[in-house]
């Protein structure tokens, strides 16, 4: 057992920053485990609970054995990586898992018989039924019949990253005029393949740069100033592939809308790290721009950017790192002859809305509410 | 005035060649001349020629003062830069226009008068009634009612990189299922800003991989590893830039489709040379993918590539320095609840399709017609 550097008999410097958040009726601060903490998402977790001061007994950093025993700083001090065990979660209030769907199908059910809520950043869980699906700003409202941290475990799933930052933007427009049809098209970052695709990405055009040879190892084809169709498995039948589907059934999920019509094509660009969504939305009647502005500019967690002078819209160079979804170019769809269709385009990191920073706003959640 | 290498005179390995191309009613090879021979287009201008064999009587490269006197290498030979003035055309039965809009409302018309056929790659005069807009396997009819190489003179517009690589892959499902609505959304390459661009991209990249500081000069961002909305300037009305309003202009005019409702929009991504368009179609009735993919299979200038099972499709990687536009993930749109929609995603050769391989397809057609 590792010594609790975050432990309640020596307060540390987070702790002393929490009560700065204002929690309306304070829980016991609870004690969480992070599972994959090694990960691109693991990382940007680690970096959530530090700099939103999250209220923490303690913290524990699992991941596989290869990495146990590794040091990572945090709040001032270290922790030390240690290996993920059926045993690990005993005490553990909240268990945040991002280390993909395997592990998750094993691990997250004896986390929860162990009594900690798991937030699951996988797609192991989100479309089980018992299970909530949650972009906090959007849907947090279905936590509020969650057992929360009662030690009777239960299981919370983290959105798909395109659905978590999609629907940010698209729940402002849809509370007061329904959507009717989306139509989607993406730019997504390398940092949705983990670690490795960004490294490969780095490797890859360095190479390029260069003129030199570049065998990938990630991919089957180069990734340096290349593009291609999302990487995740292509349904036979319907030609769709494996990060769309998801994209679709989790939104209509999130949104609480059954059967919305959504068209996706999932494209993976030579970013690091923000997505990008180009998004058609028909509703029943025309929509102003001005008014669909003013919905998205008073929501929480979206940032609006769409000075059509300047030509300055959102960017991941300028959204990476941020905790807000941006969007812009907002606009009358002139592919629409009923005028019922705004277009939108919309940017979020993918480790933090899409992925860190969603799971870790569910635990606040949890904590505060 | 220079020597001209290639004169009827001194037959160079070109001239021999050219005969090997099936010229029905072969009229005499034609003097030739490239305006703006040192930009991206410029340079591919020239390849294309030397790749192709194009029957060349002579071959005359202006560009700025800057560049005047610069050697280039053409056909196992060399030409020679030379300064762009009023009096270049003289003597020219073909002028290949790619220097901007600017140069070609001073220049083309000059050229014009002086008797030969522009064939202008700007916007400048794309629209206008009088001046044919041409991707030859779509609308090369067009051309038969134009004068030619009569020594009349008269202007031919090649069409914006998007709009000639769109509309390879849409004409063929249009001629037998009118298209009543277009959604696109593009993945555009740095080559569509010039050499200049191309290599911001290229030097930012570097910066960035080496930690390094790195101040843009062409854009007003950061583009390495980073996407953008297209620079074109941005209509205050509509919101929709100069980019998204020519492909949607030029897409109706050379499909002959007036009206049609076309929504785009334009992001510019970290890529060199390939453009990428993820597209959503609409017909009066279900077109099935089976049928879809057998017009677009037996369509001139395209490619199917649409392997489900391994997750291949087209990709800038594949397609950049190749003459066909590529098309794939050929799907019905599970957007649209009537299921009278397609998706299809296309990729193409921004400098060869969408401008010096199309310039010279249209001047092809002029000869050999």
């Amino acid at each position: 057992m590792l010594t609790d550097p975050l432990s309640d008999e020596d307060p540390s410097p987070l702790a002393v920053a929490a009560p700065a958040r204002a929690l309306p009726r304070a829980r016991p601060a609870p004690h969480v485990a992070i599972v994959g903490a090694t990960g691109a998402v693991g990382v940007e977790l680690i970096a959530c609970l530090e700099a939103r001061a999250f209220p923490l007994a303690s913290l524990r950093l699992f991941a596989s054995a290869r990495s146990a025993g590794r040091r990572v700083p945090f709040c001032g001090t270290e922790l030390v990586i240690e290996e993920l065990t059926d045993d690990s979660f005993e005490g553990i209030d909240i268990a945040l898992f991002s280390a993909g769907a395997t592990i998750s199908r094993h691990y997250a059910p004896l986390a929860a018989e162990a009594g900690a809520v798991v937030i699951d950043n996988s797609s192991a869980f989100r479309m089980a039924p018992e299970v909530p699906l949650v972009v906090p700003e959007v849907n947090g409202a279905v936590l509020a019949g969650h057992g929360g941290l009662n030690g009777s475990g239960g299981m919370i799933a983290n959105p798909n990253c395109v659905a978590a930052i999609m629907t940010v933007a698209l729940a402002p427009l849809n509370r007061v005029h329904p959507i009717r049809r989306i139509q989607a098209a993406t730019y997504q970052a390398a940092s949705g393949g983990g670690a490795a695709m960004m490294e490969e990405l780095r490797a890859g055009t360095a190479a390029a740069l260069a003129g030199e040879d570049f065998a990938p190892s990630v991919l089957p084809h180069p990734y340096a100033f290349n593009l291609f169709s999302h990487n995740a498995e292509v349904d036979p039948r319907s030609g769709y592939n494996g990060e769309e589907l998801k994209v679709i059934a989790e939104t209509r999920r999130i949104l609480g809308a059954p059967g919305l019509p959504i068209g996706i094509t999932c494209i993976r660009v030579p970013v690091l790290r923000a997505h990008a969504i180009a998004l058609t939305l028909s509703f029943d009647a025309p929509v102003s721009v001005t008014e669909a502005r003013a919905l998205l500019a008073a929501a929480p967690g979206l940032r609006v950017v769409d000075d059509r002078a300047a030509n300055h819209f959102p960017m991941p160079s300028e959204v990476s790192g941020q905790d807000d979804v941006f969007v812009g170019r907002i606009r009358t769809d002139l592919g629409d002859p009923t005028g019922c269709s705004l277009c939108l385009y919309v940017v979020g990191d993918q480790l933090l809305k899409g992925a860190a920073l969603n799971a870790v706003q569910i635990a606040e959640t949890l904590v505060g509410g």
